[in-house]
């Protein structure tokens, strides 16, 4: 496709000059269904018109079409989405950790013997730089113990109940408010062309299924993460149930995400959607299939709106949704789609 | 139910009285389609007019419609079938097992060395009471070299090909073809209520999904079967590809049913449909759910048009397939569905 060529050769001082000429265009474009007009672009209301917004147009129309060359038959029509910083918000720390982190004290209290455990006691004792500074070993002690050893409707149960009350700090608002306006749209102009939409994410599984229907459109079904095992068995009266062991079956990160795909939807997508060096294989495994595909990786350049981070084009490190310069050259050199939060989202979130 | 209690009491000796009323019954109400009426029992042509049939449509009734106490909302409409014995003739051997035994020469070929090992050299001298004996270890070594190792892409390829030649020898057809008619009807049926229809198989998904849509329009994503890990991996021109790894990652059998419906699903059924012990605690836990739940079991009692096998009610033993009498007890203490083939049935095949 022409415009990914067009748009992964975006580097930051080209978004800079482009700047200039952007209000005049936007208010020209934007004025068009105001004058009664209805164009293709018209669900994707708060996608500036720019390269990547056209070529998610692009990308629709070329595998709809009937008799386009590029025709995908609808029941073909799979698009994946990452979510963590690519549908919501991941910083400054993935949502599903601050719940664990949550969930300690009630895990405490149930079982008193790990109030003076290491990183449990930590944990407890609220001390910000010292949980900033846990081993991906402690990380796993606090997983463990708060999302697996509970029946499955008693974890659903809950998880929404902390996504009623939780917020994030910088905005106070619900975790499930924070999620980025134009992908909402993106996913729903997808679905209206036929597409199946997935969330395929490093997250835990059933965590997102909470709440990916109400918040996303997207049934439990088609949530692909990270997977642990459950236990069938019979309460005292006899009834069945699931328990959530503490057995990884995928890690659904990195390699991990086509080898989910492949495991949960049993076919390669035609569009895949990520943001950082978690999403590469995904997004290579889309792009060796024959025909038109779509790749496109949300880089995180607002600092006003949302956050600034990298490491890619000089952005700042941070231990959460790393999109290296290597990503970056990679998406480049294979025709992915880099979309610029700043320059190519008209609104970042719906209360705007 | 009213109607699961009728049915669920179903015996054989019932069985063989209801048949004298038969005939006068099923010709009555065939005849109603040809006199122009529309019924929402057409859609089930091959199921004669007994409690079985009288059961789906009343479950259909009761979560379709607007304002019913049973009422289901479209998206969490949910139906899962077993496919062995359920959707397709199991016996002499599952048809998988065929598969991996014909499959046999094409790996030694690959991997000469396993020439004079067992029990490959078995399977090469085409000694089928020696094979017929094998151990479940032997069974174990030929899956693993014939339905791992490969690409995920070559194994599709591979299944694709054998489907197309390899044939049943009592009926001389394609395996494909060996679906039971109604049982078609039935997922139709389920599908046009907005149920959403899934294979839950002990058989390989990777296996199923190939033919899935075609055969019995479920697509590969709705293909819940034994899971096995894959390894993603780039060839030497640095396409991503992924290996068919002798990972098990879940044999989605007996307690393994529910298992696999939670990681795959997410959620619990509300129809489920199986024939033999390994479905009892996939029906259990559809059963345990709130609201109308409809568990249906096939007993193959049909020696004539298919296989009468049991041990239940004192049909012959053999190792495909049990349902034994516990199970048949289980499903008459919990209001479970028991089709009769040769009753229930008017026809069992579509080439009839």
């Amino acid at each position: 496709m022409k415009s990914d060529d067009l748009s992964s050769g975006i580097d930051r001082r080209a978004l800079v000059s482009n700047l200039v000429l952007l209000p005049a265009l936007s208010t020209a474009l934007l004025s068009s269904p105001a004058q009664g007009q209805t164009t293709l672009n018209a669900p994707l209301a708060s996608w500036n018109e720019r390269p990547a917004k056209q070529a998610i147009v692009d990308f629709v129309r070329a595998t709809t079409q009937q008799g386009s060359p590029g025709f995908v038959p609808p029941e073909d029509r799979i698009a994946t989405f990452d979510q963590d910083g690519t549908l919501w918000v991941e910083h400054p720390i993935y949502n599903q950790v601050i719940y664990c982190l949550d969930r300690v004290p009630a895990v405490v209290a149930q079982k008193p013997e790990l109030r003076n455990v290491e990183p449990f006691k930590t944990v407890l004792s609220g001390n910000r730089e010292a949980i900033a500074k846990f081993s991906l070993s402690d990380l796993e002690k606090i997983l463990v113990a708060t999302l697996t050893g509970m029946s499955v409707d008693v974890f659903e149960a809950e998880v929404r109940k902390w996504l009623e009350s939780a917020k994030h700090t910088r905005w106070n608002r619900l975790y499930t408010e924070l999620i980025y306006q134009p992908m909402l749209e993106l996913l729903q102009y997808l679905r209206e062309s036929g597409y199946k939409t997935y969330i395929v994410t490093g997250g835990g599984q059933d965590f997102v299924r909470v709440y990916s229907q109400r918040v996303y459109g997207i049934p439990p079904e088609q949530v692909v993460g990270t997977m642990g095992g459950t236990k069938f068995d019979y309460d005292k009266n006899g009834k069945p149930f699931l328990t959530k062991e503490p057995k990884l079956l995928l890690n659904d990160d990195m390699a991990g995400k086509p080898e989910g795909i492949h495991l949960m939807i049993g076919r390669r997508p035609h569009a895949a959607f990520g943001n950082s060096d978690g999403d590469r294989e995904m997004l290579e495994y889309t792009g060796a299939g024959a025909g038109t595909r779509l790749k496109m990786l949300v880089l995180h350049d607002d600092a006003t709106r949302e956050y600034a981070y990298g490491p890619a084009q000089g952005l700042p490190a941070t231990k959460v949704g790393a999109f290296t310069q290597a990503l970056f050259d990679e998406a480049k050199k294979n025709g992915w789609i880099v979309i610029g939060m700043k320059n190519d989202w008209k609104r970042v979130f719906a209360f705007e």
